[in-house]
């Protein structure tokens, strides 16, 4: 565009992050130069830092600047219940709704044979093993209400039947807001099969 | 959330892009994290390069790497018309529509003494050096068709009337691929107002 290697590179970089394309890559890069060249500075920094510091926790596989995380070692969050989740922001979903309070365990997606995602790659033995070393009551399984979810829901269950804890799975059914009319068949189905009683007085 | 400050920091940073709010930021983080580190550094070293070598250029305020830009230096291009837009962004679509050779001058945004932009923010005495360096035949003013864009146009048209140099404005009128019944008013008046004849066969 005759703005010369540095400025070409710059845009051409802004491409690897997801949902930025040619224009809004020379957007940001204008936008940038022209107006926040601190936040450039500042922006360079943090990804150097964060792609040489950051790992995997030991222990939950969650990403950590430490080898186990600040969630792992936080005493006051309940050992007795272990949620399973297919990545880190279906992690970050669950703590902004403020209602588990027990450990997780991150998985490195969902098995897809066919994506070369088999057990060994998603994590399953660094579950088993999590799940041998400590004593939890409830494994909540909260992977994806998709199809390789289910698959790996279902896998991880079958895994598990003999370990002698409850095993859940977070429930299917209407969303919050959602107007009838407008619901697809299979998430009506499980509202269906999994309506309950509604208390009235007596 | 829980990651530790150095992944909230990158969360953060990421906001100084136009368009990414909070959502869009921890997306482009994780994904950074989990599946493309390289590219994470890659992007470090292209925003540092650039927050550092890019300026802007003597000549057309363009930015720029060397003193000079390429585009001032290309001797291919005509050096009888100038082009006057109000920001880089302006220039990069002018030059994407293959149509003007010629030499471009960059204002730093449109005339609004309210925002605290006059004339000399802007950089007109710059425009006026320019000018009267350089023999140019004709006068481009490209500012954009909003009220500030059209007095900016009309303040640099005064300017300039003493200069004898043909001074012209882009053409107002539809917009290729529109449909009449969804076009504005003023954009209506300026079509009808700008119409030319049809050629027919003699």
């Amino acid at each position: 565009m005759g703005f010369g290697p540095v400025i070409d590179e710059l845009i051409d970089a802004l491409k690897v992050l997801p949902g930025v394309g040619q224009k809004s890559a020379q957007r940001m890069t204008l936008h940038l130069l022209e107006r926040n060249r601190k936040g450039a500075t500042r922006l360079a920094f943090a990804l150097e830092a964060a792609a040489e510091k950051i790992g995997h926790c030991h222990s939950c596989q969650n990403l950590s600047e430490s080898e186990i995380c600040a969630m792992c070692q936080d005493a006051s969050r309940d050992v007795d219940t272990l949620c399973i989740v297919e990545s880190p922001s279906d992690l970050i979903a669950i703590e902004q709704s403020h209602h588990f309070k027990g450990q997780y365990f991150v998985l490195k997606g969902s098995l897809s044979p066919l994506d070369g995602r088999g057990p060994n790659e998603i994590g399953i033995p660094k579950l088993l093993a999590r799940i041998s070393e400590v004593n939890v009551k409830e494994i909540i399984i909260a992977t994806n209400p998709t199809i390789e979810g289910e698959a790996t829901s279902h896998y991880i269950a079958e895994l598990l039947a003999s370990n002698g804890c409850l095993i859940t799975r977070l429930a299917h059914g209407l969303s919050m807001g959602s107007e009838l009319g407008y619901v697809d068949g299979g998430t009506l189905n499980h509202a269906f099969s999994g309506r309950k009683p509604v208390l009235t007085n007596e």
